[in-house]
């Protein structure tokens, strides 16, 4: 099977540079040179967040909404880089002129977190103090921490305050720390497909990626040359949590139990790929014992092909800081004990968005963010879409979803 | 946190001794020396399986159980081997005199599956042609590889019909090809918490525990002494496939968020234990790099617990068979391409039992095997019982369960 027949979101770069899209965009970078202390009690001696601006920033300063990505994503999620580009950034389905996120009314911030590998400052980058990649002596960055780091960015870019910030998962889980953090700063807060506080399961799952990272004789205590590393341990982490992306119903329906071809080999674009291939018992590689227990029902080539596109564009040790982060995403134990606690300093209005068949945060505990923040005594609402598409249902194309986000940012009271 | 925490079922020997106890068994070993082809064209020279019997057989040799055991179970379903024993067999609160399956009526039968690392016939046997272990030389055994001679044990035995065969998860899977393969020997099939067809979610959390295993360098195409191999990928595979066990709910009940203190390591109980207890970055290890990300919440060293016993009792060549079969079973697929027509053989009683929270094969997928059954023409019944303690519900102590279960073997028409 061809790896691209699993690209789906695949659209001409021509379409995407008409009008009613982004179109091209460069990603810049702001660098803060002030120490920055972490919550763990350590200080960078300094940080670069990687950032992309759609629209333009009113005279008022206060027409910007600020993006927050997931453990996956990065600072380009709407537009395309070059007219060579397959694929937009990762929510240009609701973000650009016209749609639901609108660029001709708002400027659009979106910015790679801490820790993070596509550009900011993370465990990739050289620690001024060595010259050597920090590895695993970066501090043990929080959602706080990315927070925090993103406000720097916005003051940097003039921003007097937030239309709203916004975000899915992880992101969902920045944006509710930013209703906490910078009060007076946010006038609308939208989470989707999140929780005030990570669950055992959820944890659990990120255990066992971590321990697939951590157990890859190449991640060598976290020094390894950036591209090189733990790939193996990587590709099995995202494999495994690629699942929990996704559901049961959409699983069977999208894959079932069909077959592959087996004998007919995708032709490898890279001497990489073809090593790859090898590495992860593709169809390439029928001679190998591994073979025996190779590719046959779709879904595994599916979930290989997402092992191996991941550890070309992810680092692990990013992976190990970013999965510790959300697990230590506790809203209610951060702030005083309980969530209407947590919730006390908000002074937005805020939207929660759950999917009925994301059993990764599940409905009930997007439900639980809004009747906390109603108990505290403040503007929130929950909406629940109905979908089988699992957690990912935040990033697919969803009218419902657009209306929803559109009709929340627009509104004035 | 010390080990044996985890270890809930450990109960005084002397209890387990006393009436109403199956009490002291004794594994035994039948060996066919008869060729025995498989599903996939080869032909294993003979095999055996290691087996435990409680009851008598009846004169009538008509009132026997056989129990099937589940991917990670074995032979040893009740009774304990020997008084020092703290823990009994995996199905011993549904197993003993006066218990659900009643062994003062019933002869009561359970082996190790063809495939398996307990003592039956499996990757590492030695093949008798080259002496050393099959390896992945063995054959790809499948469920009705099992099915076939688990009945060429019952015909040693001497059973002449089985009163009832039945099993959860895997074991359910045997029940239901046991009823296809030879219904006029199968009085009444019970199977829980199971499936006609592994479905595509199920497939992939299978297919990322293989890929831990295969690209495991310890692995070595299959080639590793007995105890050794790749023990990491062995326990990250378990370690995840343990989460599909429970439930969400469950976990968070039994774990939540709590931590554990990380000052007090268990003193390892043997020198491989302390060995793996570095490996698996535990408590012990704090000064590696690893220690990082060390265990933090109680539910990370719940699940390192897990893959770490499980190494010591499994084997990874039997994992990847066995996960293999499992996948491979589709009962409309093998026999006519609905299920209606793969139940039309069936001349016994059905009962599935489906628990509310298992996501692994939730109660749809339990449900749909009986409203086959009933389309073709059977008696089938569905219980569905009310739990959140997901997948592994039908191993756990439930009035419920057991009041169906032995209502369903008592009742005769």
């Amino acid at each position: 099977m061809n790896d691209a027949a699993f690209d789906e979101d695949i659209t001409s770069a021509a379409t995407l540079a008409e009008p009613g899209e982004v179109g091209l965009v460069e990603p810049r970078d702001f660098t803060s040179a002030a120490p920055f202390r972490c919550d763990d009690g350590r200080t960078l001696p300094g940080f670069t967040l990687r950032y992309e601006t759609y629209g333009r920033l009113n005279p008022a300063a206060d027409n910007a909404v600020l993006v927050c990505h997931a453990l996956s994503g990065d600072h380009h999620c709407a537009g395309i880089h070059s007219l060579a580009d397959k694929k937009p950034g990762w929510w240009n389905n609701l973000i650009g002129p016209g749609k639901a996120v609108d660029t001709n009314h708002h400027f659009v911030v979106c910015a790679n977190v801490l820790g993070g590998c596509q550009g900011s400052t993370g465990p990739l980058s050289p620690d001024p103090a060595t010259g050597r990649p920090y590895g695993i002596t970066f501090p043990a960055v929080t959602i706080r921490d990315m927070v925090r780091s993103q406000k720097l960015l916005l003051d940097h870019l003039g921003v007097r305050r937030l239309r709203c910030v916004l975000g899915g998962s992880m992101g969902g889980m920045q944006a509710l720390q930013w209703g906490i953090e910078y009060p007076d700063y946010c006038d609308k807060v939208l989470a989707m497909a999140t929780t005030a506080r990570e669950g055992a399961q959820a944890i659990a799952f990120n255990e066992v990626g971590r321990q697939a990272i951590l157990q890859d004789p190449e991640w060598n205590q976290g020094n390894y040359p950036k591209g090189g590393g733990p790939r193996v341990g990587l590709a099995i982490a995202r494999m495994m949590a690629h699942i929990t992306y996704l559901s049961d119903a959409s699983m069977d329906r999208k894959f079932g139990r069909r077959t592959v071809k087996s004998n007919t080999p995708a032709a490898p674009s890279s001497p990489e790929d073809a090593a790859l291939s090898g590495m992860m018992g593709d169809e390439g590689s029928a001679s190998a014992p591994a073979a025996a227990f190779d590719v046959n029902f779709e879904v595994q080539s599916y979930l290989r092909y997402q092992g191996k596109s991941f550890i070309n564009r992810f680092d692990a040790n990013t992976y190990l800081y970013i999965t510790r982060a959300i697990d230590g995403f506790d809203l209610a134990a951060a702030h005083g004990g309980t969530l209407e606690q947590a919730f006390a300093p908000v002074r937005g209005e805020t939207l929660v968005v759950g999917f009925t068949s994301d059993w990764l945060f599940p409905p009930e505990q997007n439900r639980a963010i809004v009747l906390a923040l109603q108990r505290a005594g403040k503007r929130a609402s929950y909406a629940e879409l109905t979908t089988d598409l699992g957690h990912d249902s935040f990033l697919l194309e969803s009218p419902e979803l657009y209306a929803l986000v559109s009709s929340f940012l627009e509104r004035t009271d």
